[in-house]
């Protein structure tokens, strides 16, 4: 299934962007003056296809997966942490609740790999793979199956609020222990060390990072994540949640929707999503430069470069809701 | 007069701050992972001294003025264009026309020193002190005593709009020309070679570059401008939109209402403030990161560290709406 839906994903075309550009020349300012703002405009345009591209319903998907390599001691807070935030994000007492309500977003809460059971709980997406990944220090983080479905339910989401109408997608997500898997995939796509991606997460000690650090190296020896095969990546030292970030991401693109990409985590999906096929870039927005050490490495191999830079490091898609409002402003300014 | 409301302005008291921390650090939230929001919503509280600061309304004041100095060929754009700007905000059809309303900001157009009358223009607020500058390569931009009215302009708007009770406010101009003044400034306040604080403007060539450079290098010598003597500067290398700008952040520290300064030019008109007096670079947030070259060496100069970076270089007040989305996130996160 994730093999068809990356055939249908179209190349985003130049001419529309240039059709774009050629309206933004015309208006009473200096040619280019709006600096950055022109470039979303003319990457929205080229995206839809529309040269009056329309971006009412806006959406930001926080996928929440748990890690089994949080019993390594690799994180400032205990694993049963996800499960509240998860609660909080339904009372909308979150940080991404805040700022999606400031940028005009819905929020969509979704389980799809934590650990225990959630329960019936209004507005809950109950999607989950898995509850809770392997200690990927001991072994795989999930099967290849798993990982495939993870990848399926982002895809599955995009597809549905596609059909409903959203226009702008947004990813984030939570998961204590989720930089952990995510500079190891940063690690093995860029092939840069593990201590040049790997960083203090939610507020970890040097003793802890240096600890996270032989861990990630370990999963790497013990797994051997093939490189060729992002599929096996994910499964061998990913996450649920960085699954269904790369899942949307790919269905975002197949239905020529643009997805702006939250953090460090994040951009672990999108990294992915971007090794299954380059052309999910063309797709993408960075939302903002985190300050994971890892994150700019990432970026950098995907050719991306991000909107903000405000030292941000809460994740849950805080950042993506951001940079919705100053790509927005974008549209605006071509309208 | 300007002396007067100068011993007016308050210190920004870090108690406050401190209590804005404590609050922030209570959120369910790894401690300081909102960066540069959470420092956002630290100073609105100090500066306000309340502990849930509303910022209900908004202003943008965009200042307009001529240079005679445009004369000597520095600008891509002919002086009418000044005026014809102006026309354009007051109908709506503007960038800083389409930011503000996306940040929910409301654009006061003032003529402070546009050259020849423009009518009786519904909007406009006519507090004209020159009708252009002279020619800084040849003389003084204007009388000491003309600068100090455009900066009691600047004043007497803050009081009237703190009065109306507007909670935050924005600086931006419109002025044919004007990098050639703020280039000239920030020169002679950061003490740096003209060369290395001239940029482009709105998008001239490498020659007429070298003659702006030229030309800035002339009006310092000719002028000789006291950098002991902010009013000094002020009257014999900068500009009225310049004077307007400083004269704005003054008013607002003295009614402790921060304000979120546009880019070069703003900065400009920022740096002359904070030489008459460095407490109103605590009421200062700085919008963005301008790709002038000499907009770095200014903000280095008051230790102020812009909010965006998105390579704008329209001026208007632009930036300044666009920050102002971002200042007011920090204090959503914060309540």
């Amino acid at each position: 299934m994730i093999q068809e839906i990356i055939k249908k994903i179209p190349p985003v075309k130049p001419e529309f962007a240039e059709k774009a550009q050629k309206r933004l020349d015309s208006l009473t300012k200096p040619q280019g003056s709006l600096g950055r703002l022109e470039e979303f405009a003319r990457r929205l345009v080229a995206i839809t296809e529309s040269t009056m591209p329309l971006i009412d319903k806006k959406v930001i998907f926080t996928f929440a997966g748990d890690h089994g390599v949080v019993e390594e001691g690799v994180s400032a807070y205990p694993g049963e942490v996800t499960k509240q935030m998860v609660f909080n994000f339904l009372r909308g007492g979150a940080g991404i609740n805040v700022l999606a309500r400031h940028a005009g977003a819905e929020v969509v809460v979704v389980d799809i790999g934590v650990k225990g059971e959630l329960g019936e709980v209004a507005g809950l997406v109950s999607k989950k793979v898995v509850s809770g990944t392997g200690n990927i220090r001991k072994g795989h983080a999930m099967t290849k199956h798993d990982a495939a479905r993870c990848i399926e339910v982002g895809i599955k989401l995009a597809e549905d609020y596609a059909i409903k109408g959203y226009k702008l997608f947004g990813t984030g997500e939570m998961g204590i222990g989720n930089t952990t898997p995510s500079s190891a995939i940063a690690a093995v796509v860029t092939g840069k060390p593990v201590s040049e991606v790997t960083g203090k997460g939610t507020g970890i000690g040097d003793e802890v990072w240096k600890n996270k650090i032989k861990v990630i190296e370990d999963a790497i020896s013990i797994n051997k994540p093939d490189t060729s095969d992002p599929l096996d990546v994910l499964s061998k030292i990913g996450g649920a949640e960085i699954g269904g970030i790369a899942g949307l991401i790919i269905g975002a693109a197949a239905h020529r929707i643009p997805v702006v990409i939250d953090g460090f985590i994040s951009t672990a999906g999108a990294l992915i999503a971007y090794c299954l096929e380059p052309k999910t870039k063309d797709y993408m927005f960075a939302a903002h430069n985190s300050v994971e050490i890892g994150h700019k490495a990432m970026l950098d191999k995907m050719g991306l470069h991000p909107i903000l830079d405000l030292n941000l490091r809460l994740g849950e898609g805080t950042g993506a809701a951001l940079a919705m409002l100053i790509i927005e402003a974008g549209l605006k300014i071509y309208k």
